[in-house]
């Protein structure tokens, strides 16, 4: 089987993204990041993903928060805003959020990068989304069109020709409720998941910040119900 | 004064680097990185040259060695070759030798990317060279500029047009001779910083890497002696 490593966030996009790439025939190197995310909840359901998944590999990597400080998602440095709750479609889909982290997805490809190269493959799975997201520069196509360029410039084995770098991104053009649909075919148990920007204690989710509005929308296009565990399940969720 | 973030290694290069920086008016941040390298003496020598160009700030970064193991650099991982000795000039400008570690300047540029946005710049230092060197494809001109454009469509910042990020590698072109002098005329005390890719314990150079040799042909070719020390200086020193 050829290798392939793949970002893991605890997420219903990035445990979707991990059944396709396993139904592709990826033997599958997980990677997933500590980086003070106030959700640090994530980092517990991204080991119960890797685990469902069957994954060859699992390392948990940590990155200093100072790179990340002002984004309301991180702790420490200046009080960063607050996570925004109960914004309407609109303005979720104008503009680019205080949740956003600075560089996050160039710094995780960055890692999986050199980790591919170390583990011999050139093959690296993101679930990244640009139709129903927050709007984060690093989840478009361009960006990913842009950093794969630059991979295949920066490594040995792609610039001496024996791994080319491909970052692939299945999930890019789907909307949240096709992401669900496939991977419930593919028998992804979204109750593992957790997309929550500020969960509760017990890890219950808010059902009020960006992600949860997002998901609850992709459930509720799917025809489903979430399996996971929310604080309130606000009414908006139609 | 503009704000810039720098990469210091404690080598010459980003000495030399941040001296003309600062000589452009740049108010300094420099991030070191501890990635498991052989050559940990050279983050010590990062923070001498750090308190002599007098840095805003500087930060001791870890990154978690398993994404370089492979490389003759790092140690862990299976068992490393040796960092290669004593290899003549045309070796040294052939192919890329096992002291190549992978994706190393993405992930370090990456975690600059991240902090120039978090200190409110899009300016970015790298010291790297690509006339005396050894090789290492992410030192070179078109990687820069690939690792720029992707910057600029990661962050949010730069995407909507605040910050363009400008990497800056003011000593791309230079010859080691060249870069020497320059630092020289700017106050530089090259006594501060290491280049030697195995150095003893006390810090002594070996004289003999690829590293050690390039520096060497540097002083040779600026007509003056090295100030560091070394374990012994190998007869093509001249």
């Amino acid at each position: 089987m050829s290798k392939a490593v793949i970002l893991i966030s605890g997420g219903l996009d990035s445990a979707t993204t991990a059944a396709l790439a396993r139904d592709l025939g990826f033997d599958l190197y997980g990677m997933t990041f500590r980086y003070g995310q106030r959700h640090a909840v994530e980092v517990e359901a991204a080991k119960r993903v890797a685990g469902a998944v069957g994954l060859a590999d699992h390392v948990i990597v940590d990155i200093d928060p100072l790179v990340f400080h002002g984004s309301s998602l991180v702790s420490g440095g200046d009080v960063p805003p607050d996570v925004p709750k109960d914004r309407s479609d609109d303005d979720i889909s104008v503009g680019i959020p205080s949740t956003y982290v600075p560089a996050r997805n160039t710094i995780f490809l960055s890692y999986a990068l050199a980790w591919a190269e170390v583990l011999g493959t050139g093959d690296i799975f993101i679930g990244v989304n640009a139709l129903d997201y927050s709007g984060y520069p690093d989840c478009r196509p361009d960006y990913v069109a842009a950093f794969q360029a630059m991979a295949n410039l920066a490594t040995r084995d792609a610039v001496e020709g024996r791994l080319p770098v491909t970052i692939h991104t299945p999930l890019i053009e789907m909307s949240k409720a096709d992401i669900i649909g496939t991977g419930l075919a593919l028998g992804v148990d979204y109750g593992m998941t957790t997309s929550c920007y500020d969960p509760a204690a017990d890890g219950a989710a808010c059902g009020r910040c960006d992600s949860c509005q997002l998901r609850l929308k992709g459930f509720a296009g799917a025809g489903i119900g979430d399996p996971i565990a929310y604080q309130d399940i606000p009414d908006r969720a139609d």
